[in-house]
């Protein structure tokens, strides 16, 4: 056989919807039996969605997955799948490939690279297999491994084990962050070459909690360019036929790029999109102050779920000014979205006279500013709980970071949709959506404005905060890279600064540790990728 | 040498804190010396606390805590001690023992076993070591591990090598949770028996983010029982001649039993008193509504910190009755505690009026229930934020399993006392509480209420959740003990309630993720101990 025809199945997943999950697997299936496909490849643990972190530990979970994963090979024909799911013997468990065809499992493979860093804790749950997969059928034989595996160096005698396969299938669940579809191809394209065999390589897609699967599934042809691409950040079956001929033609890459704000706004969309619809939610509120960070996650929300599902509050206080009320207003008119203006001035009042005994002789300081931020998240989450909205919190990386944000305030919500976004990336992105449209959704005005929380009189963030250019490279090195004091006074100089803004980041572990989940667009973000404690006296600066 | 003389130093270390915790090490040695001793001996990581999570990944951490060895170890003389630290070697770092006297590290041990299920991550940062360390100094010798270590089916090769030590020493960081105390000396004593040596078992004491070590380092006679044992929940020196002939007499255990109650009770006292300290607060605030969870809360403050330091606040709305005013009073006014009463009435009744344009045509449900709940947690931040209490979260873990409990309202706080204290637990301690004071610091009134939120008229639990006796044993099935539902419904009937509540629980999930952090006192408590997905349709039942 010199072409075989091979389907990538880059479903959706959910997390715990075994059936769901299994329903999508086998409607792949039958598309691919009726286009005569010999091979049609499901990404990592597609049974059980990724991750399931503790679900893993229930008996009963893997019992059930097991269940599905018989239900799907009953119903194979010719067409080969591999499909992801838990195998599980003597006891131990392991995230495993099942290659099914004609109602049988033929082979299991067993990952043997678990990763254990960044929000990666397969340790915790799975047993590392110990044999490579060379799957040999009558009419070609290939290689199988999952995920990173293939991003580990390989010892001999895995390169042995491949060496005899015509190309190699690596199923994956393998997170977005930015530029990391560069990182992929590199790593896979040169494990292509190193084993001189194409690799169809088979990748997760949609959101789950604080992660984005992209997507972007590809042929890699043994040269290792990219010979054939699904779609990113979207379900795709990627059909095409596969040259098994020692004298394989050149190929030329076929990669699908697109901008970098294309791309991470289209990451915040769908991983938004996502947490809304598969908790059961489809409608979302938010507040809108008239400020860049709440503008944009207004556009992301009415691209993600439809700008009838979108309600925005605006709720201005004594210190709120006409410019940013007007902006709130104007944003919400131009994305087309349910709006409100609400004054929360008369509770504001009503909290002061009722605590003015006890705050008698003291000067209105971060008390009182907080009293109004909490009065807006307790707004909005009467909404939620009256109507039914999803809270968004609008807080963006750089204030995550220096905990310029209030517990409870605007802090509170389902889900923070920018809250891996440093502020520069905000502007950009928020640029990004005003070009894409044509005209400005987000008025020049908001742009223009020094940011201010309007807690206060006069209130700006620089007041409190460095410039946000200075911060947001003092977080890439401290958070991101995990430079110490000394090294990014190096890099960046104003030690007196420097030294406050780390303070800052590390009085704030106990804020972050109560903010709810969001999307993961950097190497680093807080959630589970940065396991801080927070009683913490390491302050070396 | 037929006899030599033992110190463990049982101190309470604080993550991060390298020179603090260099210096308790440094005055244990000093003691140590002054009074003859040939081997001092300190718990797990005792250099950097445990555990410092990802502190680990930062480089110049590990720089700091391997100049605190060095520093250390210049000042050791004739007296060996053994220290805990992070050693590196070729990029890799490893948990680790050092072994130093007369100014030089001797020797240094790796641990072997690296636990990374429960609330443990050791894999995600450590690479475990390879080799058994048996230390022979000119007059004696041991074998060395750490922790898991011990807990772990030892492979023949560690037990030959162990075979020639005349005693073992282990250094430990054993979190407490019930019980853990029995099944501790029963492992432990299990080995000292099996290797046919005494063991050295030196475990860390204090309170961190959501653990507690509860200190009980002991001397285990080659016959397992327990010979000589340090304080339970408080900093120790434990001095004791250990006897190094073969003719070692029979023991006697000498454990030190304290009820249960007692021991619970003072892991959430030092569980509490050292989140508060190690975060640089000294006073706390609650909400003391005149049920039970706030009052025990009160107590456990009170002995924590000493009355002067805690602040709690009535704040009755026009639900809230005369009765539960009135306990309110009564068990500050018992305990001496700072005491303030604020009605929420006209901040809620402002709330409703700036709400009734939107809210017009519906009927008062959970919106205007929590509410309130957030209006008091909004005071509860207020007086944080002008005076500089820490809050103190009273929720239990039955509401907090059931999401009985209202996001930025009740659950609002830095800290969460009896979040892994189920209801019955939390009775059963108030009645410890008052008998161990000998009067009725929690009048009898406040056992005898059925239990009530007061949001709205006559409103009781009962009316939402399951009689708590039954919640409870389906809460220890479920999350506890992570059993499917037909076996829970196997055990307690009552199908459609079990459902209503495992869908409870599993629907509460992203509450959780928003809490503050609490005590750990059962063997699964929500936080890291329990990773489940927000996002998870995992539904059989």
């Amino acid at each position: 056989m010199k072409h075989i025809r091979i389907a990538i199945g880059q479903i959706n997943t959910t997390v715990g919807d075994l059936e769901g999950n299994s329903n999508k697997i086998l409607s792949c299936m039958k598309e691919a039996a009726s286009k005569d496909i010999d091979l049609v490849v499901f990404p990592e643990l597609s049974i059980t969605g990724y991750p399931p972190e503790d679900l893993l530990l229930k008996p009963h979970f893997i019992k059930e997955n097991f269940k599905c994963l018989k239900n799907i090979s009953q119903k194979t024909g010719d067409t080969i799948a591999i499909v992801g799911f838990v195998d599980e013997k003597d006891g131990d468990i392991y995230n495993s490939a099942a290659v099914i065809c004609n109602k049988k499992i033929i082979c299991v493979y067993h990952k043997m690279h678990l990763p254990n860093y960044g929000i990666f804790d397969e340790k915790r749950y799975f047993k590392p297999g110990l044999r490579n997969a060379l799957v040999k059928t009558k009419d070609f034989s290939f290689g199988l491994n999952i995920c990173e595996d293939i991003w580990t160096q390989q010892s001999r005698i895995e390169e042995r084990a491949f060496s005899k396969a015509q190309f190699l299938v690596n199923i994956s669940a393998s997170p977005y962050h930015i530029n990391k579809i560069r990182e992929r191809e590199k790593v896979i394209g040169a494990k292509a070459k190193r084993f001189g065999i194409p690799i169809v390589y088979c990748n997760l897609v949609g959101g789950q909690d604080e992660l984005v699967f992209d997507g972007r599934s590809a042929l890699f042809g043994k040269d290792g360019l990219v010979i054939a691409q699904a779609k990113a950040f979207d379900e795709d079956l990627l059909i095409f036929d596969l040259d098994l001929s020692k004298k394989q033609k050149k190929t030329h890459s076929k990669t699908k790029p697109i901008s970098e704000y294309e791309e991470i706004y289209s990451a915040l969309t769908l991983g938004l999109k996502d947490y809304v619809r598969k908790n059961n939610f489809n409608k979302v509120a938010l507040g809108l102050s008239g400020g860049i960070d709440s503008a944009l996650v207004a556009c992301i929300a009415a691209d993600a779920l439809g700008r009838g599902n979108v309600l925005a509050i605006s709720m201005p206080s004594r210190y709120s000014s006409i410019e940013t009320q007007k902006d709130a207003g104007i944003i919400a008119g131009n994305l087309g979205i349910k709006f409100h203006k609400i004054s929360i001035d008369n509770i504001f009042g009503s909290y002061l006279k009722t605590l003015s005994l006890h705050f008698k002789g003291s000067s209105p300081n971060i008390a009182e500013e907080n009293i109004q931020a909490r009065i807006r998240g307790n707004i909005l989450m009467a909404f939620s709980n009256k109507f039914g909205y999803l809270v968004l919190n609008t807080g963006n990386k750089s204030e995550t970071s220096a905990g310029y944000c209030t517990l409870y305030g605007d802090m509170a919500g389902g889900f923070s949709v920018i809250k891996d976004a440093p502020k520069k990336l905000v502007y950009e992105l928020a640029e990004y959506r005003n070009k894409r449209e044509g005209n400005d959704i987000i008025p020049k005005s908001v742009f223009k404005r020094a940011p201010t929380a309007e807690l206060r009189p006069n209130q700006k963030d620089q007041d409190t905060l460095p410039p946000y250019d200075f911060l947001d490279r003092v977080i890439d090195l401290y958070v991101e890279k995990n430079k110490g004091f000394d090294e990014i006074v190096k890099r960046v100089g104003h030690k007196d600064i420097v030294k406050k803004t780390l303070n800052m980041i590390d009085r704030s572990e106990y804020k972050r540790r109560q903010a709810p989940p969001g999307v993961k667009i950097t190497p680093m973000a807080f959630g589970k990728d940065r396991r801080m404690p927070i009683t913490n006296k390491f302050t070396p600066h």
